[in-house]
């Protein structure tokens, strides 16, 4: 295909894209990677075997189209969760899909849309303000406060004020690492008449119970949305969830593409699941480092925000993507999510946090 | 969970999906299934093989998120596509998601939208109408003529009266299997400001040139769907592309969920990239296969559409659901697509195609 290239300014793209620019981390090849919250221990001996047989055992019928429903998987979804946070799901309260960001795509395909609104308290997950504008839902940004918690009465006032259809909290918050408490989440839900995502991606590694204990509480307003990308060592597998009442399945049912979810990546997260005790063991011994890293960070100087999570958000700089430059000059990639003044630091393995803790320190006193 | 179950009347979905019903076939347990098109063939043992050495060292390293642009599945399926069409592209002009479905949506997201609306040819795929609604795009019928071509003076009509955004022509058309001319094609391309989407998903089994012949005629208003769903033998791995110019890539890059495809979805359709030449041999088998249960159709006889596709669209009947199950009655899973007096059938293996053939012939008589 020779001939004239147009541009993406020649195509008849709808308005409101035009001049954005996609979503993503830059991807580069550098001796310490901590920068998008990954897991750096990979999946288990006993894993990979097992994964090794299953899709060995897939590879012959890849001709046929998955099971659309993901039953199996969802009932090993609900078994797991049940277990991890001591709230009694079944498989009619779980729907999976590729990655935490299409199970929120759906949900905001069945409840944003044209004419609605979500809600969210920024800084947080960048997805989620991309997502409402993508489904055409008008997204509704309610700042945190200077400890970047929300603030509860502007919360409160935001929601009277615009009645969201959707709201987004997420807890372990995603850059900064803080929670919001269950009192709050509790508090946002009886304030709204909309739905309330809390989306707990990195809750695995908080001691905080997670907010399904809320679910019979609000059966028809909640949803805690999860994945497989960060506690579970997974991310590259692509699965994400959520837990809710029934109804919200038979909701995003009419919003997923079917055959969402291939033959492959239902098979290796059924192996994943049998073997979830090897996975999290990995959780606490990220927990312990991120402590161990956040207080090497403050005694260098370093503004630190407190985190329930496995990365850890700190500060202050004059000119925070200057100080990612000197980071990435000496090896190690962290983000920079746009917030003024601070970056994020994914917990790594020890040798790999070592490297960054000598570059902080190095950068701090140049 | 227990407490009371909210119904999804008691949520706040979006209007426009209330009352209606999950896409999908029905996937029962039949001795033969020859409702979806998939491919009888499984993969050749080469592939198996390959494809487990590949999933096992992909196993130790599904902590790590994909690399996010699939560069090296867009090579190979750029490698593909031109020894198949004879037009040569480039990683440049090609885009891979999870199934035609999210290539579809994700142009839908880019191109359609509130205010904006999709024109289709019916009966034709139903996931075009139920793409356009879900990404909320007006989705305007133009039906077919009664042998099911497209009746261009009714589409060109369509075409000045609605000014569609997005125009989807399926060649060859689902469920009927008959083509539209490049000549068609490329009125209808010259006859509208929005972007034509070919949808080219059977494209392997017709003797027809592919529509990429026009790409250098019209690259910033066409665009050619394709998936390894049908031909390729690969349904259960998810795998859908389109070949554009490249604007249209950076288009979709906007609406696309970042780290969409799994790094166990890449490796696959790498793989079965690599031994097309054996998967495409089922191809000249099914075309023969799909010519013979043809003739028989006829023989017995049905009213037979003729098809360039793996599936065959045939009547009339009196009541076409009443006769679904009398072949569903007999063990044959077939298609019900709505249509009235006409039923699909996939062409299946040579037994399969027989045991369909004893059914027709039976219920013919009775």
């Amino acid at each position: 295909m020779a001939a004239s290239h147009p541009s993406l300014n020649d195509l008849p793209l709808r308005d409101s894209l035009r001049g954005q620019s996609p979503y993503g981390a830059p991807q580069l090849e550098v001796p310490v990677a901590l920068n998008t919250n990954e897991n750096p221990y990979p999946p288990s001996d006993a894993i990979i075997t097992e994964l090794q047989q299953q899709l060995a055992a897939d590879a012959a019928r890849l001709n046929r189209y998955p099971e659309r429903d993901s039953v199996e998987l969802r009932t090993a979804l609900a078994d797991y969760f049940s277990r991890q946070t001591g709230v009694e799901v079944s498989v009619d309260n779980v729907w999976a899909a590729n990655g935490s960001n299409e199970v929120l795509q759906q949900l905001l395909l069945a409840f944003g849309g044209p004419g609605r609104s979500a809600l969210g308290f920024q800084p947080s997950y960048s997805m989620h303000p991309i997502l409402s504008e993508s489904t055409m839902t008008e997204f509704l940004n309610c700042p945190r406060d200077e400890n970047f918690n929300i603030d509860m009465d502007r919360a409160l006032e935001a929601i009277a004020e615009h009645r969201p259809n959707v709201v987004f909290v997420t807890t372990p918050n995603n850059p900064t690492g803080g929670l919001t408490s269950l009192e709050d989440i509790s508090t946002i839900v009886e304030a709204t008449d909309g739905v309330v995502i809390v989306d707990e991606a990195y809750a695995e590694f908080s001691d905080q119970p997670s907010a399904a204990t809320l679910l019979k509480s609000y059966p028809n307003k909640l949803v805690i949305s999860r994945t497989m990308s960060k506690a579970f060592d997974f991310a590259g597998a692509r699965l994400g969830y959520f837990v809710a009442a029934p109804a919200f399945v038979e909701a995003v049912m009419l919003t997923r593409l079917p055959y969402h979810l291939s033959v492959l990546t239902q098979s290796a997260a059924i192996v994943a699941l049998k073997h979830s005790e090897d996975t999290l063991a990995t959780v606490a011994t990220l927990a312990a480092e991120r402590d161990r890293v956040s207080a090497m960070l403050k005694d260098i100087g370093y503004d630190v925000v407190d985190s329930s999570s496995n990365f850890i958000f700190f500060g202050r700089f004059a000119d925070a993507h200057q100080v990612w430059q000197q980071f990435l000059d000496r090896g190690v990639l962290i983000r920079d999510v746009g917030v003024e003044g601070f970056l994020r630091v994914s917990v790594g393995l020890p040798e790999e946090n070592d490297t960054f803790i000598a570059a902080a320190r190095e950068i701090h006193t140049s």
